[in-house]
């Protein structure tokens, strides 16, 4: 007398978690340093100091009472302002508090949006593949959709999109920089995915959101920017966390941005704030609202993932294998040689070199390697890659 | 084209919060001493010192990665290991980490138990009135349905209770020491509570759960002790927060616990997980679930509680309210001279005297009193409490 569902859900380990509980009994075994583990998405780098001077600061800063009592459901309207303010500056638009929600991460933020926008079990929310596999729990009763992939540079194949959208769809999920790809999605790309969608709100007579899922916007290279999609479509909803720029993924912080300008954007506010009620959500963590106003500013040094990246790739591409240069998040998705990515990381899982199949993504030709890892990994891993292509080619 | 049930949750405010959002307004206006807030249960004990101990020896003790990093979904194997033993020796029985899933508070305990514990549209989970108000919420699609309750000292009313179990009832929610009666359940009424449950299991055959939400469960005065439930009633799943106890309520600490005797237990576990998965949670605070951890034998110095209720519940009998007189929690339940709790609030808002009229619990004739306020606010509320009843019975 349980629900089905939810025994399933609550057994079936996410794949990726269960490759890196194997990776770590492995390391017990074999040792630490004989074990490759690029399969989970957790930061590498140190929280900046930032984080810690703001925790210390906020335990002197207030009475107790003040400092870890309930805040407002969406949030204390300090830290709120604080944040909208910094992402005025930053994206040059008007952003008040009442324009964010702040929420336990960016999986709380999309399970609120999604039971927001959902009217019916029959309400869909598409999905660009290769894409993050939280995403099919996280709707909860509505139908995740998956639009097929650009498979040439992993940006948006608007055709493959227009296929995927009914009038059912009320959110395309848009990711950039892209887990698992890393890439970016261009102002080019997003025009054109704009233009669509204005054309089918147009065409369905209701208004097809963006939710724009984008924990990893500050995780660029090269110079690269992730351009803020509200300006290219007017009715994005931004979910973010702080999870990967403050390397403080167990704290649950993150928000719903719901910029004014998006269609009906004070009743999309206020469905939010219900969705959260309903999920169980009282407020976001008190003291890491704090922080995250305190480090609203704060850049992350990024340098240790771009020099893992370098090498990574560069390693990777000597060896023969194929893969799309990103310039964001921390992950390469590479192509499996033979294209079947299940097999490959499963041969590769003998010589202890741990990789997420794409399967999961839904794009099983690829694999998901992470660089969020020591860079010693990469370098005593790089022979061990060799051996395995050279080992398919026979 | 947004939720309706979710636009109406997010826009209805919670009527407490409105209150007290009105009541801080009054302060704005009138000056915080002439205002007489009783409406919220927000802790004014500060944390104990151990708290902020453990924040900065968890910040001291590890890297920045492991302190702040993803913890397994149910909480961190240390941290639950601790907390595991501490109530084991607490409550003389074996609990280990593997019958014990952290969560963000009580809400998400109970939201992701409720998901677990539905089956369909049509499961029914039992509340005894009077009842913490977003049950009605944290249920989801299943149905809350209210059983009478016992008048005359809000224990449990064995006969109401029995006609409010069906066959589709999968559990009855038991709050003790109650919000908002401060009553704890009696030996004697959990011993009828567990005979009714045993023996309407066996008529329906499927097990009806005892979800027990006990976040008061240290705030007990003179000695009283909060009886640990599967004790007498083995298939009882435990809701607990950190919230009242260590006055951090904003933090979103707490847990569930299945004891390993409860029927099913495994499966209850799993399907608890997949509840949390399916709401959006991926773990609890990961420094707080170390705070948790490391303040596990922490009993809170509740001795401004037990003078606050000793100074409001005898000030307002001396003046003729009438009260049953709780042994823990920190609110007194009293019945609005007259009958009309909404009424009488109402009166009592005019003159700055804010409190929660029973309506909102199920109980329309009282109305909850907390007495989680400064004593200055009880010394002189007292001669307005004693205007309003004269006022009332001219």
């Amino acid at each position: 007398m349980l629900n089905q569902n939810m025994l399933q859900m609550g057994r079936k380990r996410s794949v990726i978690r269960e490759i890196f509980e194997f990776s770590r009994a492995r390391a017990n075994t074999v040792g630490a340093e004989n074990v490759y583990d690029f399969s989970l998405g957790n930061p590498s780098i140190p929280a900046p100091k930032e984080v810690e001077e703001a925790i210390v600061s906020t335990l002197q800063s207030g009475d107790s009472l003040s400092v870890h009592g309930y805040t407002s459901a969406g949030g204390a309207d300090w830290a709120r302002a604080a944040i909208a303010a910094s992402l005025g500056r930053r994206f040059h638009t008007e952003i008040g508090k009442d324009d964010l929600y702040l929420t336990c991460g960016a999986s709380a933020a999309l399970s609120a949006v999604f039971r927001a926008l959902t009217i019916g079990p029959h309400t869909q929310f598409v999905a660009i593949a290769p894409f993050f596999p939280e995403y099919r729990y996280y709707v909860g009763e509505a139908k995740l959709v998956v639009a097929q992939a650009d498979t040439k540079h992993f940006q948006i194949d608007l055709v493959a999109l227009e296929n995927a959208i009914t009038e059912d769809t009320q959110a395309v999920i848009v990711n950039s920089p892209n887990n698992p790809t890393g890439v970016i999605y261009t102002e080019e790309t997003l025009l054109g995915l704009s233009a669509l969608l204005s054309r089918k709100s147009a065409e369905y007579a209701h208004t097809i959101y963006i939710v724009s899922d984008e924990p990893y916007r500050e995780l660029v290279y090269d110079g690269a920017v992730t351009p803020y999609i509200p300006h290219f479509y007017k009715s994005t909803i931004v979910c973010y966390s702080y999870s990967k720029a403050l390397s403080i993924p167990g704290e649950r912080i993150g928000y719903v941005l719901i910029p004014r300008e998006a269609e009906n954007a004070r009743d999309v506010y206020d469905a939010v704030a219900g969705g959260a009620r309903s999920l169980g959500y009282s407020c976001a963590p008190a003291l890491f609202q704090a922080v995250a106003a305190r480090c609203a500013d704060v850049k992350p040094d990024i340098e240790a993932y771009r020099k893992n990246r370098e090498a990574l790739y560069n390693g990777l591409a000597a060896l023969g294998y194929e893969c799309v240069k990103p310039s964001g998040a921390f992950y390469l998705f590479v192509k499996a040689p033979g294209g079947d990515a299940d097999a490959f990381c499963q041969n590769a899982r003998l010589r202890d070199v741990f990789m997420v199949p794409g399967v999961e993504f839904g794009y099983p030709t690829n694999m998901r390697v992470s660089y969020c890892v020591a860079p010693e990994t990469i370098e005593r891993a790089l022979p061990v890659f060799g051996e395995l292509i050279r080992e398919f080619q026979r």
